[in-house]
């Protein structure tokens, strides 16, 4: 592994992540195998926000290696919340366990953990930002499902202009040849510009398609997500259009018999629940492929030779992150670095949001 | 086991009822020979509503058979309460565990989830309706302390009219040969007359003494539960009646001394806490053969041979179940089917609450 | 051991303390040969207020000893706190687990569930009555970092009138042969004689220092704790004094290179974030040491060859505690006994709280 911690995807190199899928794999196929491989080790879970699915993916991850966990899902009740610094409650837990898993409503929040921590640190979703395990599921997914990273038709639908999930996987399978990405949403809710100079700086392509049942017969991979009812402009909007996003049995007639239909989860009503008997809605195959996935990435942050720490960048005198719901404003002695943007611009290391500096601030 | 599920003791054949209970008695006999009979298998305690105690007994099982235990037990701080159907939250945590023990404030909550659960379901209570697992303790503690299962005066004391887990008792001690039953409660309390029939029809006895000190010297077991202030007519009446229906000192003088006194708990004031001191009181070890029983049971489902569903009867066109705390009614794609009573009436699968067809719907 | 639980530190030997603390240096020497020493055995957590930290370390305790965990620490979403008796709950539970950590906001509640425990207590915190595996983890904590636990020079800065990991520290600290205790405070907040005689009792030294400054230089272990700001008599007093009891880098360096810093933790501002680079401020190392006490403890009380129940004092006829936190007052059925003091008067068995009799009383 290029990195100690697993705080954003891009810490890790390509061939990281082949390592990391190709584990989960083989973890799959012969689970018994691997049933001791964590004897004697302790994960905490720390989640200062109640998210179920994921902590208990987590727990089964580690248990099923063998493993122990402890941690905390409810800190508002805890004496966590009561005023002690991440610093000081990383430290001490750190001391405890070997690895940690840290879930936060605080941007930047697993990055400040990982400056303080003495285990590795897995960002377990911090606010809208990142959630990188659940880009490993969503690769062990097509890995198994497709039998390959690279060279498919992907769709992505819903809201394309703020799903942390989607952005996070057309950076995945960005870095790998031959993907073609069919962006269907709203005019709205479209993908954000650098994302789609991403994707063609890396030889990709990609191609809007308003409406779902256009793009049905083209692909390879359906990656379905939520449009919230408040992103629409007006409820009549949201009335008028909404159907027009919602997965059924009658869009699922027009695709291939190959195709494979993704879904981070919980959903809300854009699948029907028809769909779930057809067997190309591998949603809940998923959630198992996840558990895998944290299976292979425990494995190789305990077993990683040459741990290193992530870089920060550097300090700009009197600039702060202007995000409030960045960790590195609530949690004032933490270093408030930045690091440049490919558009070389600086960008918070906590929460990667950008700033604008005068001429004089360059 | 006749079934892959544990909803209602009825799924069960008598036989795996003995079957259980006899491999109880075996593992409280010499608990290190099953000390890793479940390594490398996982339970999820899933309650959607807190029960320290039955939450702590199932751990505990699990954790002596040397398997793992998942789970939450505080939803209304989890994503899972927010929204996510029962379906998609049983897949996904069916994809993560080898067995699931469920808890829910709605009736009819563990078979609904039974329906979509890839692995067994232990019903750990559902609202007012079932609590197989109480059951169970009951009849490995007088397994254990009386020697049998049959031929026993029992003696039933609270309020019977209401009391879950003196119904469940009665359908299953009716099962065994020669078990008669003394039901002590106030005229308002009565045994509903539909188990009276239950016991009669399959060659058993029953008798009401409507004082408990009455009944005392001819039990060779009695069975206390509280009667809550509430279902008095009136306060005159509860204060008037309650020192019936409270088991002390003076009462227990007049009993055997194979007496035994078992109680479900938590008690309130329906025992005198004097009587804690006396051997015949063996509730305190009712609750260690609770463990047992669960023991047991994960046993018997992790490596049952022959896993059956079981059946849903059919759809009336039109009829939905009436219980406004049945789970058919939250979740609206459960199907809606019934089955045939004894007395040839329809009772939702779900929650067994009986619907009135007309004549025309017949 | 001397007793079969550990409520209070003084039911044990000071040989028992020696074993403990000598056991957890070796454990955390190679922890690898107890990594299997409690398979099989059951630990519960029963928390009925919430202690994030203390719990972790337990659980990690138990787990890194090859045991299992069950338990609650959230009671007020739980059914335990609904009315049900402490008796009862702890009757329950110990007969499903092998151990019990137990921390509650009431003082003497570990005594009290010790009387109806059919396996070990341990106290686990009891209001601000006594925390005695926090002071265990204070002895670890010197002796690995001192080499020993006498003749040392241990300088106690911050509330030491009602700080009760401090009192609990001299006490312990009071039977070793050559201790002197320097004690920094404000005028309003010192030691109370009765620890003061305590000391020089047993052959140690004590001597006032008012400014933490001026006592640096002397000290070989510096325990600093906090003063909540409404110990001060007013906002300008606090004010004035605060940073006369707030550890800096400046005031480290009047210190000897030998010095060791200790905290309890969590810390709020008593000491600046800076001291933590300091290898003298070892606070965090602490919190690690306290996961070794306990798990040297854990080992002692289930190995114990001799396990004896503390002995209640006796009764004195209508004569209560006062103390309205005291366990005794809430739960009726308590015997409510006491114990002769040093100072001959009577003390509550269950938070030590005195009571005046008078003459007809004696």
């Amino acid at each position: 592994m290029s990195c100690k911690h697993l705080i954003d995807l891009n810490d890790f190199a390509v061939e990281d992540w082949k390592s990391i899928v190709s584990l989960a794999v083989k973890i799959r196929q012969s689970p018994a195998d691997y049933q001791e491989s964590c004897r004697g080790k302790l994960l905490a879970t720390l989640f200062y926000e109640p998210s179920t699915r994921t902590r208990m993916s987590f727990q089964a991850a580690m248990l099923r290696l063998g493993g122990q966990v402890i941690g905390f899902d409810n800190p508002q009740n805890t004496s966590i919340s009561k005023g002690e610094s991440v610093k000081d409650t990383i430290r001490i837990v750190s001391g405890y366990v070997d690895l940690i898993a840290a879930r936060s409503p605080l941007e930047g929040f697993a990055r400040a953990a990982s400056l303080y921590a003495g285990c590795p640190v897995i960002n377990a979703g911090d606010g809208g930002h990142l959630h990188p395990t659940q880009t490993l599921t969503d690769l062990v997914t097509l890995q198994e499902e497709k039998g390959r990273l690279d060279h498919l038709v992907v769709g992505l639908c819903g809201d394309l202009k703020n799903g942390r999930t989607v952005h996070s996987l057309i950076k995945a399978l960005g870095q790998f040849a031959g993907n073609r990405f069919i962006l269907i949403s709203t005019k709205e809710l479209t993908l954000p510009d650098y994302l789609k100079h991403y994707i063609t700086a890396r030889g990709g392509q990609f191609e809007e398609i308003p409406r779902l049942e256009d793009a049905m017969p083209a692909l390879d991979v359906l990656y379905m997500t939520r449009i919230q009812r408040e992103r629409f402009n007006s409820p009549e909007e949201y009335a008028r259009q909404k159907n027009i996003y919602v997965l059924d049995d009658k869009k699922m007639k027009l695709a291939r018999p190959s195709l494979r239909v993704l879904h981070p989860l919980p959903r809300v009503d854009e699948i029907d629940l028809k769909v779930d008997n057809d067997p190309r809605a591998i949603y809940f195959d998923q959630a198992v492929y996840g558990m895998y996935a944290r299976m292979s990435l425990i494995l190789h942050l305990l077993n990683n030779p040459h741990p290193k720490e992530v870089p920060l960048g550097r300090e700009y005198p009197g600039v702060r992150c202007a995000n409030p719901n960045c960790i590195a404003g609530r949690e004032p002695y933490l270093p408030q670095t930045f690091h440049k943007t490919e558009s070389d611009l600086i960008a918070c290391d906590y929460c990667d949001e950008q700033v604008y500096l005068g001429e004089e601030g360059k």
